[in-house]
């Protein structure tokens, strides 16, 4: 048998929290260990707001036998009243003798508390154990924390030579069906997908999890959520007719101010919900002030950006794209096709734009990067 | 001791044959060991135009142990008088006793008359051991016999969203020094570098190898060769100061008829030499002639295509590329910058050019992406 190492618990307790991934939306995915005499005595995750954290399931399985256990939790213990009940304090309650805890809790409701709570009943605490696996469970919501925004993940499809849809629009299908599936899940793990209206006119995409399409285990936990669609409309061009306004789930129109009650009325009788933001110089839609929205008022930790060059080259411009997952097809579609990116200010190599390459890896005939902006350029705005 | 099977033993002939990779031009690359009860006694390769072949090298290392050995040859011995007498006949009175041959020589003018010799004589011969990995050392070699024309291996820098440089023109250094050198290896191997005039007027290219950048062992084999520089010039406007017409080695303007004398005469005084081909329907250098020519009077094998977006894409559309080395860094440039491939007639999805990637692997901070064109949209040309 594998020697049951503390770091082998706490990457069990991770494997638990990841069962949440696609279901505890707005709260983090939390995952708990039990363990008494080097055995594992009671194990839960999160599964959904408003259901038991995760420390609750481990206890309620352990019983009398988590009395002098140690529980390993991926993210500290809360401290305050929620939906639920300070999980700080059921640990204490239930005679936990020592917590081994991989990360503090960014959410200014427990900062701390929930730790300062455990050592002040007498319970050893240990805080950093796998903390970075820990963290990447939950960049959403550690980054709403942190910085009152939602991390934002860029995906977009392309030909080898850079480009996502032809002249016209056309794009379907660059990818293949492993390649789509994939863009599914993150969209099902996603608080929301943000798009431009220029994507929606021309595609009339839906916009929506399409669970099966997913191949995600627990299918019907995930069908009954559908990320909150973001359509950015600064001139309220979006047609009455699109597709994403009559599917399950909610769409919001990014606009802002100055649009006719009229115009604005009808979309909102065909299933759309305005929400007015300030402008920025040129009269669009300020996207700091967006993304700050979708923190504040839709609780949103993950937002999937699925959009064309231009938006999808302003969010870059701004410093708001903090990961970018590119699916690349074998195949040219010309230099005429549409680029991936239009990027103010590049006129010479000194203004190239550096990514850290983070993983490359084959998705059935295509190939899937993972990278993010350097921090280098982050930092010179 | 690891078990020495014939293919060990034809594996370490290959080994011996890349010892050729930049030197043999415009002979093949070829290995050969001679095995004796289960011990080699005589290994060798060819390592340039008139000096021994592989197997002479072997069978003088061999000595009187030759008799009754095993010769592993990568390439069928050869059967006619060239520069060095034939092969076959040496094995044969050397008193060998079998003869493994990775690959049949695709030279018309063995193309099978070296493995009757050595049947005739009484040897056991036996071929197509590790076939696939014999042919791929000589791409270009056995292109040219079977085809009448050279490998070509388009090699690209790029950025991630498929750009090669700025909208200005400038692209010093998209990728890094690791990249460079691994560029500077394929020019080694190259029997000639083909580039467009626009890309020599921007760039001033010197198209060498630059030996210690290429970072070889036995650097003065190959600074001794330089491959051959190919300008494809349709309007004759080379400038006579091109750093390219004075470097070591020779450089070929390839154009088409009638352009003034004088204009030609203050090229070739400039070190160009000057090759005038048939046009093809717009007024520019037919492709087809060309790579004719630089096999039928070149006797280049491997010929890398170094060039923009044009010269890039009319080859592509002529079917013309074998194999394409992409660079990629992780860097962004923008959709104003220069695309890859300029591409005739696609418009819609369906005419997308399909590619078949090889391989993608690391290089310093950058990718190297191997692919080929599918051999679908080659056969519907």
């Amino acid at each position: 048998m594998v020697e049951q190492t503390p770091e082998a618990w706490m990457a069990r307790a991770l494997v638990l929290a990841r069962r949440g991934l696609y279901t505890t939306d707005p709260n983090p995915r939390v995952g708990c260990v039990l363990v008494k005499d080097a055995q594992p005595v009671g194990e839960g995750f999160h599964a959904r707001a408003g259901e038991p954290h995760a420390e609750v399931h481990a206890l309620r399985q352990a019983g009398e036998a988590a009395r002098g256990a140690t529980a390993y939790v991926t993210l500290e213990p809360c401290s305050h009243h929620g939906r639920t009940g300070p999980c700080a304090r059921a640990l204490v309650e239930a005679g936990v003798a020592r917590v081994v805890v991989a990360m503090a809790d960014p959410n200014p409701a427990v900062a701390g508390r929930g730790i300062a709570l455990l050592r002040e009943a007498g319970i050893e605490v240990e805080v950093g154990l796998l903390e970075e696996q820990a963290r990447a469970l939950n960049p959403g919501f550690i980054m709403r924390m942190d910085h009152g925004r939602p991390f934002v993940r860029l995906k977009m499809a392309m030909s080898l030579d850079g480009r996502t849809a032809m002249r016209s629009g056309e794009s379907q299908w660059i990818t293949g069906p492993q390649a789509r599936r994939e863009v599914q899940r993150l969209r099902a793990r996603s608080s929301a997908v943000l798009t431009g209206v220029e994507s929606v006119i021309f595609d009339n995409s839906r916009l929506t999890v399409r669970a099966d399409q997913a191949e995600l285990e627990g299918v019907e936990l995930i069908a009954g959520r559908q990320p909150l669609r973001v359509v950015v409309d600064s001139r309220l061009r979006l047609p009455e007719a699109a597709a994403c306004l009559t599917e399950p789930g909610r769409t919001l129109v990014a606009t802002v101010a100055g649009h006719e009650a009229e115009r604005r009325e009808r979309l909102e009788a065909a299933g759309a919900e305005l929400v007015v933001l300030p402008a920025d110089a040129a009269g669009r839609v300020d996207l700091h002030a967006l993304l700050r929205h979708l923190a504040d008022v839709e609780q949103a930790n993950e937002v999937l950006l699925e959009t064309g060059a231009t938006l999808a080259g302003a969010m870059l411009d701004a410093g708001l794209v903090d990961e970018m997952q590119l699916f690349v097809a074998p195949t040219l579609l010309g230099g005429e096709a549409r680029p991936l990116f239009q990027l103010a200010g590049i006129e010479t190599m000194a203004h190239q734009r550096g990514l850290e390459i983070l993983d490359i890896r084959a998705v059935g005939r295509d190939w899937r990067i993972t990278a993010r902006p350097e921090r280098r350029t982050l930092a010179a705005r």
